[in-house]
């Protein structure tokens, strides 16, 4: 069994906050996170997938294909958009990078199995200090 | 002549956009970029400082007090804020990569100049593919 | 269960030696690395929790929460200091990478419990090159 | 038990590519990878040991020794080399970054056990968006 | 006036020689560069155009038309192929990266012209510890 | 006229002071970067010559010769070593990063020239946030 991992970046504006509580009371709780106007990021997706090698083509899984899933299914509905307003596997969600790392296994566990792989890890950086891990249970 | 630069880092929401188009004639022009819920980046800002080095010290200048001084009239103005929308230079202003370092130098120049040195440039990193430089000039 | 992952960096002077050898058996045993007078590093601290996400926030924990626990616990005393001879939690051991995490473990992993997470590993780079985790076993 | 990773780096030429097949049928399965005439990548070689730390000496190995290792047993061979003409450890096989894993791998498994430690992981990162990692089964 | 950076990546086999010597003396001139059976790198360039900024858009150039200008022109040639074999521009040159930096210019300053900018330098990156700039003349 | 740029590292120990001052004066002046005990980094030395490339080679410099230089000259001076008490080049000076791109300029200047090339521009980054450069004036 190998892993192999590819990144994809996406540009994004998003905000931490309870629809129900006051800008007030979501700046004590989710800090400058909060801004009502937005803010953004370069996020960084890491998307990990494992199984055995094809002996007839030396791949786990051909990444030119892994990578049109990723941004077919994820890129094109997060990269320059707002991660609470626009994205449909976000709605209702908030958008931490831990919920954001959940939804998106969501989104390409049953895509990745049918292309003969397992998806192993989906991780995000939010910043160069910031990240999350989603390993599916 | 020494130069010194220091990076700061912080990351914002934006949008290009010309106010009286419409949202379709603004994504002909501004691609992506254009999206009327906003998108985002992790801004990094690189100033650049130069002038002599001060023989009590060692120092061109002490990057401590640099630092400080970006903090307070940059970084504190546009992290996790709308560039558009929240930054008092940025008021009626294109908020593209070189718009915003020109601006930045505007708000810099003459505090550097205050400190006993001369601002060389302003760099601005956008994403890992697109940055901007300006010089003063 | 969701991983989050926290770099914080400090820049710190070490030596790898053992008292009681001369320095000519120092340097035979530890190379370069056992200069009398010291050589150092910028570290980078990667410190990765596990847990739940805490429906109420979307958060497994307040990253700034996290980050100010690193930076009491062990960036105030390990940044811009020396290892060998200033730090609480390495005195008597040695400085080497490895050592080094599995210390800062025993730092944080009740502090960490006590935010309602479980500290899962911790991760040094020493150089772009070299770097050491410990997982708590 | 802890772990500690040493990367090391190559630069090499290598194809994609099945002999029996015509540069079209290898073309349409393996894309640009398969130029008759040779690509190559600065490839970054990270290789994870774990294994208890020695009390005399703080280490779970020197990794002077380990980079010595790294480099007689791997990197002479692949660097400013062509993957699929030059390397004995490759012959025959494909080049792909996963296979490529496995083969160094089984290059280093026993040798680092004469070290006294454990060979964890074998991973490649062949461009900043792939990479694949190896952990022996 | 304002400069702006735009990174494009290829990854490409080369080899340092000159036709009429021999392999041994390759080899001494050039070094392990030298190998008949090609190496590779990941390639960096960095495109750096200066204007003055539109008013009407606050862009000195779209960084879009930069984008596709540089990938048409040069990406498309150069990325997943080898250097000495099969780039246009390249024929008969010896492909150093001084010498590549210097071709690219070529290939770039008229058309860049045509998009109302003036190209200021041209940058590669040949590995994490060496590049070559040229800024046409 | 190209430019080429050869990075090297070196891990040092040092420490902002002047010796006629108090611990407690130096600490007011440099900060922590004055602790008594000593701090490090793990610098990167950037070197940036110049020159015409030399038709019979395609090189402006030959880069393994340069980098030859450079880790003789200086690397084998300050790598592993207390910069403040044991490099030859810096004994009397302050160890601030401006300083020591001048003190290695002068070191360099001569040397490069012999080789049939023109220093250009020292750069040294003392950590990820914060660099100088010297351009010999």
């Amino acid at each position: 069994m190998v892993y192999i991992t590819r990144r994809e970046r996406f540009n994004a504006a998003h905000r931490l906050f309870k629809a129900d509580y006051s800008d007030k009371k979501n700046l004590e709780i989710f800090g400058k996170c909060s801004n009502p106007n937005w803010h953004g990021h370069n996020y960084e997706l890491f998307i990990t997938v494992k199984g055995d090698i094809n002996p007839e083509t030396g791949f786990l899984i051909n990444l030119t294909v892994l990578r049109d899933l990723i941004r077919k299914k994820i890129i094109s509905k997060v990269d320059h958009k707002n991660l609470n307003l626009e994205v449909d596997f976000m709605k209702g969600k908030y958008t931490s990078t831990e919920v954001l790392s959940v939804a998106i296994w969501n989104e390409l566990e049953k895509e990745i199995e049918q292309l003969g792989a397992t998806l192993h890890c989906v991780k995000i950086s939010e910043t160069e200090n910031n990240s999350a891990e989603y390993y599916g249970e």
